[in-house]
């Protein structure tokens, strides 16, 4: 069978079932980062590895620069969204040999920009030669408080979902320039309790029965309700991907105190209340309404 | 300028130069692994990445199982060469859509049992398209103490140079079946002062050089004392890479201790003295006999 007909969670989902790990692991494949620590120590680690591949996340005209800059972003919106802080970068590179070192440098302007604007320190490089797209993986370790850790499966029926910012239209170019939303996701994991939290990187469509299914619930949602950039569609909104806000759960009673806050804190940044978690087989996914198209399917 | 005309470490050194970093970061780009940790901590972190490509470091005919298996081992090898030992592995794949499912499943076989083997938790996975060959990228931690941890920049004037096992002729299938000297660099650091190591990826040609540099001292070996495989040239020894054998430095007066309490160890893998470092500059590279190639230059 292709893997293409699979899709990439049930390709991941088989490989790394049943993986040995050691007791130290607190979760391993199947949220944003891996979560490395002792059931009791107060601060946790993370992992995380992502990978940006020409022709597939960038294009081989594109900037040098904001293809690195891109590349580290991902995976600091991996760490933002556990509630936690990025530390320490590893970055793999495979390029054709022909490739002129001037894009090399020009990749880690991008890179060493975005580091020092999220206190990441990049502690190794490598390339390697590549037969044809340059290929690009960082590997990212942080850290969070054990009290503040959010994973996708802490979620339960009735809880109320937000969204942060506007969705839809990354391809116009906003995927090489997003600002992942690390100090509002820090802010929320040191306010309040965040029951589930993950960053949108392939699509709400994609990404919400996700949390659902990690948190053992269903999902109701108004599609009228999705905040959209200017100009997209709905279907834009909730298809495009790469993203990189963030969408996450709290109990209802958090709700009003959450709003009212938020604009006090963040008052040029939109959060909205797309929906709730419900009950439903870990499986369900709820058509959001009657428009005659399953976005969710 | 193309990077082919440069070299990987000199791409690497320039790529790298000077990149923020912070206070708990030992040691960064430019040895086996980075190294986190405070200056008084008992236990310090090290962070590897590394990858291999279709087309030049594996076959897209050989066994996906035997992939696997050196994708790991590859990056075992480098904590091993620290002193270290590995603990936790994030694995990104980016393959063709039309790669069958049975491939991933037998790359992770492979993974898998190197896993088990050197007891590492594989804690994530993540696979992306390609539109062309393979790529994989090893994520890997580890820890060592600080008093055992050897880096690639301690050695001094004077100090004996050793290899283990037989160098050569890697290209004819021993690169994707070789097992890491884990054991035995933990035994090294556990039992003598190891004064700089290394292992041999890039062939000894080339890794040598880079472990005096790093020492500030130029080196004398022999190239008659260079253990061989079987059918090896010494060119092959010098130059084939991938052997992944360790490399290391170690004071004169710890040599006869050294050579007979690793025969009572290790009965079955050669040890071999092929050199000293010696006084030099830190560019130097001494010719290393007179058979008309300098390998070394």
């Amino acid at each position: 069978m292709k893997i293409a007909a699979l899709g990439e969670d049930a390709v991941v989902a088989v490989l790394t079932r049943g993986l040995p790990v050691g007791g130290d692991v607190r979760r391993g494949a199947g949220d944003d980062c891996a979560i490395i620590g002792g059931p009791r120590d107060r601060v946790w680690r993370l992992l995380k590895t992502d990978c940006v591949v020409e022709g597939v996340h960038f294009s081989a005209r594109e900037k040098p620069a904001r293809i690195g800059w891109k590349a580290l972003c991902r995976a600091v919106s991996d760490i933002a969204a556990m509630g936690g802080l990025p530390r320490h970068a590893l970055i793999t590179i495979a390029v054709a040999r022909n490739v002129k070192f001037a894009w090399l440098r020009g990749l880690y302007a991008g890179l060493r920009k975005a580091a020092r604007r999220f206190g990441v320190s990049i502690v190794g490089g490598e390339t390697s030669r590549s037969p044809a797209p340059a290929f690009i993986s960082v590997a990212l370790t942080g850290e969070v408080e054990r009290a503040r850790c959010v994973t996708r499966s802490g979620g339960s029926v009735g809880d109320f979902l937000y969204v942060t910012g506007r969705l839809g239209g990354s391809l116009a170019g906003g995927h090489l320039d997003f600002v992942p939303r690390l100090a509002e996701a820090r802010w929320l994991a040191e306010h309040f309790r965040i029951r589930a939290m993950m960053d949108i990187s392939d699509g709400l469509a994609a990404d919400l029965p996700r949390l659902a299914k990690a948190s053992g619930c269903g999902f109701e949602i108004c599609e009228e309700d999705i905040p959209r950039n200017r100009g997209c569609t709905v279907a834009q909104a909730l298809g495009d991907g790469e993203d990189f806000e963030l969408l996450f759960a709290v109990h209802p009673r958090d709700a009003a105190r959450l709003e009212t806050k938020w604009r006090a804190q963040f008052p040029k940044l939109a959060l909205t209340k797309i929906g709730s978690l419900t009950r439903g087989a870990v499986r369900a996914k709820r058509k959001p309404n009657t428009r005659g198209f399953d976005h969710f399917a």
